[in-house]
């Protein structure tokens, strides 16, 4: 799980530049969370691209948090970018429906840096990192919708490490990953699991490892490896694209 | 491009019924717009699965002509299900920009058939035809997002056979076809050129034959093959993934 933060970076800021001026294109938008995935990419993004080419928009809901806007705002400033405020239309969703709510939530945003993109000319870049892409944990169009994405082959862990060479301020990196969809939400407790846990066991599992070889047990229980390997196979759907019918 | 409409019509039925019960849903969700290939789309899923497992929607924007509501009820009738509107939320992008605008209504329309499957436990059948997706005519996670997509394989051309078989309205089949994302728009005016002379060289480009093989060319004009191999190749990002960037 270690990664070499400077040769990742570098590799990285080249694929970045690489995809944006094949596409003829002027720069990339993205979301600003306040997390520290939205944090890594807003990073390598203007390091590459400078800030005049980086589009920073900061999409709040009702359940948004107002530390995450103080650690977009500051992520933004060691950016040397404007952050941009978007407001999402309201939803008629009721409120006890969390997940059709955050899901609706995570596709307006789709929709308004899908059409900031059209308009600047520039690029959607993703902020999914390896984990939420292989659990799918995340929103199908939604936060999962992009043109590029410079961190969906790190795990969680790695983009920790990621963001502790880049600078990330420490506050980013020290809270509770959560997607912010309600209060008190976070993917530790909606999971079931942490990223610590599960990144070595989606590893494994990608590695098309047996149960057997998963572990050591002293320190992943064999319940948990069952729940990870259930997560990453119910969401199989979010990883590929529609079900096409083939024509006899 | 002959199709034999029967035969394509057991397969697709029986491909629709494998897919909702693997995924152990309580049937699907699609937009009708009134146009041939959501009418062709919903008959095949009335017909295999009836009409309670079927939800037809009606999500007009301030540009979708009043033949089409006629027309998809006229559908809706026939599968004996009821037609639901939707009203799609206001904009702000201004009336110049088409594009931007039509984008926008897609990608609504896909945030309202995902919330709707989630709400009643189907999937959200796809509409697009295998003409369009070459083409990449269509709004990426908007109409041509879908967790299904029993047309997908189908070019346009054929879809009218099978449009026939099934007993759709000929007003639907004679009309000329329409995205409907403006007062006036048909595909055949944005595009430079109609199906039939785009779907053969559409599969000539996709057996990988040269220029000199796509012909004859005293029916197909060698700028209009350019056109659509432009078209074709231009839009392959809309066919593919995001691109993720891999970690050395």
């Amino acid at each position: 799980m270690k990664i070499d933060p400077e040769k990742v970076t570098d590799h990285l800021v080249c694929f970045i530049w690489d995809t944006v001026t094949d596409a003829n294109k002027d720069g990339v938008v993205l979301g600003l969370s306040g997390g520290v995935d939205s944090a890594v990419v807003a990073l390598l993004a203007v390091g590459v691209l400078g800030p005049e080419n980086v589009t920073l928009l900061w999409m709040p809901t009702a359940a948004s948090a107002d530390t995450h806007y103080t650690d977009a705002r500051a992520v933004a400033k060691i950016c040397r970018a404007p952050l941009i405020g978007v407001s999402l239309p309201a939803t008629c969703i009721p409120e006890r429906y969390h997940i059709r709510r955050g899901n609706a939530a995570a596709r307006c945003r789709m929709i308004e840096l899908y059409d900031c993109a059209a308009l600047r000319n520039q690029l959607v870049i993703g902020t999914s990192n390896r984990s939420e892409i292989m659990l799918g944990y995340g929103t199908l169009h939604g936060d999962m919708a992009c043109d590029l994405n410079p961190i969906g082959g790190l795990y969680k862990t790695q983009v920790y490490q990621l963001a502790e060479y880049l600078g990330v301020p420490k506050p980013i990196i020290d809270k509770p990953p959560s997607a912010g969809l309600w209060p008190g939400q976070t993917d530790e407790k909606e999971l079931g699991f942490s990223y610590e846990v599960c990144d070595p066991v989606l590893q494994a599992i990608e590695r098309g490892h047996d149960f057997d070889a998963i572990g050591p047990y002293d320190t992943v229980q064999i319940d948990t490896v069952k729940k990870i390997n259930d997560v990453y196979r119910r969401n199989a759907f979010k990883r590929r694209g529609p079900l096409v019918a083939e024509i006899p």
